[in-house]
C-alpha cells in the first residue's frame, strides 16, 4: 500500500510536530504505514536539529510521499512563516497552521491520501488570525462540505474496542438538558451506526446509550428526560433498524466488561463520555471524527506548551491515531 | 480484638442476607473480623439451608458475638416476621429490616460494636410500611443524630486509595447548578478532610476538587460555575488549611496515577464520581458514609432480586465494605 496517510502539523509552538519527528525516526522499529505531513519544511529541520532527532526532510509532496518515505520525512509545503519557538504562541503561525488543515483536507478528500490525521491546534491563536471556527472539527466539517451544507461531525473517543460519544459537547452542564432533543440523539446515533460499519467493518453495530441522569433517571424519579427524550430517541432508532439499548444508568455501563457488549456507548455530555474513556485508556486514546467524507483522527491531548522542545512528550496517543486511521482505511 | 462489626441484614428479598451468609461460610479462609447480623434467626436459617449452607445460627446478640463467631454466625434478633421469598418484596418484611438498621446503629453508637455495614434496602417495600427517609443514609443519619440535628453525610465511594466524593446525589443534571452552593462544597470538603484524617489515618489529606463543567469551564468559556462557585470555594477551604486543588477539568483528573495524588476527589454530581469509581473498580467498589459519629461502610451494589436465593451474587463488593470498615476501626 503507497498511498500514504496525510497529517497535518498544528500548533507549530505545541508539542504536534515534536511527536511526529520523533515516530518518524522510529519508523522502522514501528513498522509505520507510509504518511506526508503537511507543514514548513525549514521550521521542520529546525525542531528536529532542537530536539537532536536525525530526520532528513524531503519537500516532495503528498503524491511523492510514498516512494521517499523509508529514508526521509516527506512533507507536503504550506504557504507562510512558521517560527520554531516552542511554547510561545503567535499569530505568524497562524495562516500556515491554518493552510495545513487546508491542504491536508483537500488531498485526502481527492485520494491523493488515504486518510487524515491532524495535530492539536490552539484555537487562541488562529482566532486573532481571523479564524472563525468553534473547533477544529467544525473546520473540517466544513472543508470536507466543499462550500456545501456541512454534515453533522460526531467526536467518538476510542481505545481498542472500547468507544465513547458524547451526543453534547463543549457546552456547559447547565445547558445540556436544553440543548438534548430526540433529533440530536437520532442524528448522532445514525452517524455512529453508519460509520461503526463502513470504516470499522462491524456488520451489525451494537450501541448502548446512556441516560442523562443519575440511574438512568430511576423511571422518572430522578428527572424526566430519559422518558420524554432519549426513551423516544431508542425507539425511533430501534424501529429505523438500528441495534441501540438505553438509557442505561452511565455510572454502571462503563465497566469494561459492560462496556466491551457494545460496539460504542452514546452519552449525554462531554464528561459522561471522556471521564471513563481516559479513565481505562490513560495517554493512548484516540479522537476519531465520525460524519465525514473522509477519515479523520486525531491524538487525545492539546498542544502541551510546557512540553513542547523538549522531546518529553508522550507519542501514545499520536501514534494511536496514526494506526487508527491506517486500519480504518487499510481496505483502500 | 474481640468487639465485633455490625451488619445489618438489609432486604430479605434480595442478595444481602445470602452474602452475609456465604461470606461466614469461609470466614477461616478470608480470615474475616468477627461480626454480628442483626436480623431474624428463623429467616436466615432457612435461607442458609436453601443456599445449602452448612452455617450455624446462634442468637446472642452483639454482646456475646466475640465469643461464638468461630464457630456460629451471631445474630441479635429483631422484632417482626421476616420471610424467605427470595425476590419477592414484601411490606411485611419492613419492620424487622427498619429494627435492624436502628439497633445496629445503637449497637455501633453505644459501643458493643466497631462499626456499621449495611446490607441494601428496597425503599419501595420500606415507604409502604411507613418509611418517610429519603434513603438509607439520610435515615442513618438521623438516628445517629439521636434526636439532634443531623450532621452532613457524606457519600464516598471508595477502592484501595481511589476515593471520589459526589457533592449532590440523585438529583437530576438539570438541577444540579442551582444546587451547587459554595457552602455546600466548603461543608463537604471539610467533612471529607476531617474523616480522611480521624477515620482513615491520612495526617494532611490532599483533595482534588473537578469542575461541573467541561474542561472545568475553561476560564468562563463554557460555563461560569467555576469562577463563581468552585473556586471561591477552593479559596475559602484553602484559607482555612485544608489541601485542596482545584477546579480542575473531571475527565483528565480520573486518570489513575492523577487521582492516586489526591486522598480524595470531589466531584460535582453522582456520575462524575461514580462513573470513574465503578470504571476502574467494577465489583468491588465500597460506598463509606462520612460525617456520621459512627463507622459506616456498604457494599456498591443493590438489592439484585434475580439473584437472591441462588447463590450466584458477587459477594467482592460486601467483603471489601468489612474489611474497609474494620480497617477503619482496628485501633479501637
Amino acid at each position: 500500500m503507497d498511498m500514504p496517510l496525510a497529517i497535518s502539523m498544528g500548533e507549530p509552538a505545541g508539542v504536534g510536530p515534536d511527536i511526529v519527528l520523533a515516530l518518524y525516526a522510529r519508523r522502522d522499529e514501528l513498522k509505520l504505514p507510509p504518511f506526508c505531513l503537511f507543514g514548513d519544511a525549514p521550521f521542520l529541520r529546525a525542531r528536529a536539529l532542537r530536539l537532536g532527532l536525525n530526520v532528513d526532510i524531503a519537500d516532495v509532496g503528498a503524491a511523492g510521499a510514498g516512494a521517499v518515505f523509508a529514508h526521509a520525512l516527506p512533507v507536503a509545503q504550506v504557504e507562510g512563516l512558521v517560527q520554531d519557538h516552542p511554547g510561545q504562541v503567535s499569530q505568524v503561525s497562524a495562516g500556515a497552521v491554518i493552510g495545513a488543515i487546508e491542504m491536508a483536507v483537500a488531498a485526502t478528500l481527492t485520494g491523493t491520501c488515504r486518510g487524515l490525521v491532524t495535530a492539536p491546534i490552539h484555537k487562541g491563536a488562529l482566532y486573532h488570525a481571523g479564524f472563525k471556527h468553534p473547533g477544529h472539527t467544525e473546520f473540517l466539517a466544513e472543508l470536507c462540505a466543499n462550500g456545501g451544507k456541512p454534515h453533522l461531525p460526531v467526536m467518538m473517543l476510542a481505545h481498542g474496542g472500547l468507544r465513547a460519544v458524547p451526543v453534547t459537547i463543549h457546552v456547559p452542564i447547565k445547558d445540556v438538558p436544553g440543548l438534548l432533543t430526540k433529533e440530536l440523539i437520532v442524528e448522532t446515533v445514525r452517524v455512529v451506526a453508519h460509520d461503526l460499519k463502513h470504516r470499522f467493518g462491524i456488520a451489525n453495530p451494537q450501541i448502548g446509550m446512556a441516560g442523562l441522569n443519575p440511574h438512568a433517571g430511576e423511571g422518572g424519579g430522578i428527572g424526566r428526560e430519559e422518558l420524554e427524550i432519549v426513551g423516544p430517541a431508542v425507539a425511533q432508532l430501534q424501529f429505523e433498524g438500528i441495534g441501540v439499548e438505553g438509557p442505561l444508568p452511565a455510572d454502571t455501563l462503563f465497566y469494561p466488561t459492560h462496556w466491551a457488549r457494545y460496539d460504542a456507548v452514546v452519552a449525554m455530555y462531554h464528561d459522561q463520555a471522556l471521564i471513563p474513556i481516559k479513565t481505562v485508556a490513560f495517554e493512548d486514546a484516540v479522537n476519531v471524527t465520525l460524519g465525514l467524507p473522509i477519515v479523520r483522527t486525531s491524538p487525545d491531548h492539546g498542544t502541551a506548551f510546557d512540553l513542547a522542545g523538549t522531546g518529553r512528550a508522550s507519542p501514545a496517543s499520536f501514534l494511536a491515531a496514526i494506526r487508527m486511521a491506517d486500519a480504518m482505511t487499510a481496505a483502500r
